[in-house]
């Protein structure tokens, strides 16, 4: 085992764990363990947590609790993938329940050969399998007010890492035949409100999947079951849930969900529309805004980065506000469009401290500070905040956001 | 969409989907589909799977229910991981319940400083995650008869694949300072029976972790929550699970589960001992025994392979019963010890077909046939079966072992 520059050996005995003296004493302490006199709980068909664990999604609250959004627990996270059962939830009317015997996807509009499949059809043709992150475009809303959200879930939690199976939608389109000046396709979800979106023909060719799997079984019912669009790298709302309707078209819809929501109101007043692209980004996991540290000595800082664009080149770490940086290690392998995990062996020294990371993705693009990022695009958009979030570790060990 | 020789494009229609007019005919078709007319299922804390999905393990009847082993339903696995809820399970005194606030790893024996440690304190210590294969060392035991498993869950479940995050095992042995003399580190349960295997100091030096991670979130009660020994590559049953205790010692125990169990019978009557290693194997997934192709034509032919020695090279498919072989093509990233997903468009043309896969890994180990296996193993042995699963598809699509 390597240590980081900053940390040494003689550290980790300070977690402050209990040396107990050897021979007798230590079989003593061993014997003395807890041991159940009885046998455990039997094996089981589909198997649950521990009742010790209790991480939730956390939900703004909303009129319906069918719409709104639930957000993933990043401070309990642990290595790179999200467990199904905590990712992250936009929903605009609701999870509906299908049937996957029932459920069709039709491909139709300027195509040659209009097409209705089904779930089972669909899952005869060639697939392909990617470990990716979706964020919701409205991540980090919380984060273009001056007063931020005071922990890592309400203001970053709009972001989960899975991986997914299906087939790609170019291979589908092939099938159908996509006639010439044909340059969209809209997809449509089988929610109560039909959300749909309105995704480039280059995108459709390009990477995206209709997929079915997610983390080696079926899509969850909350993630699209039994179909789901995938456009890696955009934001999450292009990744329609239930999917059931593409239509091929000359045009955008212009829907909802593209033009009074999921667009960005500029300074000048005139607005962005499509963003589609999400850009690197990242956040301290632990310490984080909520947590205690019980005391000085050294720690594992860790945390979450991810680019739409591809592979994490680079994490920086802040311990002293944004005076100096130190580079973290990244968990290898870095795969694109994935949660990579940061990490930094750091001592806590009873004094306070300002910590942040920033990631730099391999296209060369470094996450700004929210200054940065707020002079550029001022405080009236509420979709795409990709900028650093600051974490003040207090004397007394307490974490709060920076105006905590 | 690049296709595998021996299919075309024209194939993909032929799977039965229907092909819709166009224009008006399609439009209404789209509009046909089923919408809710209400919202539907509001957001969760802790989601769930759907109700329409099935998958469970499968249970080897036990006179306890504590006891034996439940079996990954491999054959509705899709992409490369296995849901923490469907791993397999192989306990020999049921789960315990255990406080996470309450259990402490001891480390002792023939050591400088033995240390009684917290799970808090071992995950404020520098971590590592990996995703990795588990498989029992009795995995496939039924294969070693003349007539084997029906199905790819009851021959080939007892393993699964999940991303672990924990401590190297080496850190926490430099942190005690293992004294001259040892060379064995005893690692034992919290378990009622307190299962208890020897390693190899050589391997609790190298790569083994002590982990607290699967799959993005706490270890499940059934893997070893709080804490498990893992050991990589080698049979499950010496990543101890509810790790209490590591004793540093100059010889091993000789326990239970590797002198009467976990060793292999020869034909000569002597017994392997200690035979750790899991060698390169796979399976096909689809079509496998109990599943019913429902016609003729073009279908993904899909498995799994693995090696305990590090990445899949090569996975090679029959579909004459043995005569010849084709290159499947494999899910890239091929983690080393990891499930690595491989697919072959194929066409079922309705006469029968005897299919396999063998997997061959980087250090150039080939999957034997089973006949190959025996005729070295002979069929007193239990454990350590590698060799190739045979499915005979039938004329009218049903498929079963090569015996059915």
């Amino acid at each position: 085992m390597k240590h980081a520059a900053g940390t040494s050996r003689r550290h980790i005995l300070r977690v402050g764990a209990a040396a107990i003296g050897g021979g007798l004493l230590a079989e003593q302490k061993t014997r003395a363990l807890e041991t159940p006199g009885r046998l455990g709980a039997p094996l089981g068909p589909y198997g649950d947590r521990s009742p010790f664990e209790k991480a939730v999604r956390w939900r703004r609250e909303t009129r319906t609790p069918e719409t709104g959004s639930s957000f993933t627990p990043l401070q309990d996270s642990v290595g790179t993938l999200t467990p199904s059962s905590l990712h992250y939830e936009r929903h605009h009317a609701g999870i509906p329940t299908i049937d996957p015997a029932r459920h069709r996807l039709v491909i139709h509009g300027l195509v040659d050969r209009p097409l209705s499949l089904s779930v089972a059809e669909i899952r005869r043709l060639p697939s392909v399998t990617r470990i990716m992150v979706l964020e919701c475009g409205g991540n980090s809303s919380s984060e273009w007010a001056a007063s931020t959200a005071p922990d890592v879930q309400r203001s970053f939690g709009l972001v989960s890492c899975s991986e997914w199976t299906g087939v790609p939608l170019s291979l589908l389109l092939a099938e159908v035949g996509v006639r010439p000046g044909a340059s969209w396709v809209i997809a449509e979800g089988a929610d109560a409100c039909r959300m749909e979106r309105s995704i480039p023909l280059a995108k459709a060719l390009g990477d995206s999947l209709v997929a079915y799997g997610q983390n080696g079984e079926a899509l969850r019912p909350a993630q699209g079951y039994p179909l789901r669009l995938l456009n890696p790298g955009w934001e999450g709302n292009t990744s329609v849930k239930w999917l059931h309707s593409l239509k091929l078209t000359d045009q955008p819809y212009m829907a909802r969900d593209e033009t009074s929501k999921y667009s960005d109101l500029m300074p000048d007043g005139k607005a962005r529309i499509f963003t589609y692209q999400m850009e690197a980004k990242s956040v301290i996991t632990f310490p984080s805004g909520g947590q205690t540290l019980p005391g000085p000595g050294p720690y594992e800082l860790t945390g979450l980065a991810w680019s739409g664009r591809g592979r994490i080149e680079r994490v920086e770490i802040t311990t002293d506000g944004g005076k100096s940086w130190v580079h973290a290690k990244l968990q290898e392998p870095r795969l694109p469009l994935a949660f990579t995990r940061f990490r930094l062996p750091w001592r806590f020294d009873g004094h306070e401290a300002v910590i942040a990371s920033r990631a730099i993705d391999e296209s060369g693009y470094i996450q700004p500070s929210p200054e940065a990022l707020i002079a550029v695009r001022g405080t009236n958009s509420v979709y795409h905040f990709n900028g650093m979030k600051f974490w003040r570790v207090r004397a007394d060990g307490t974490v709060t956001n920076v105006e905590g």
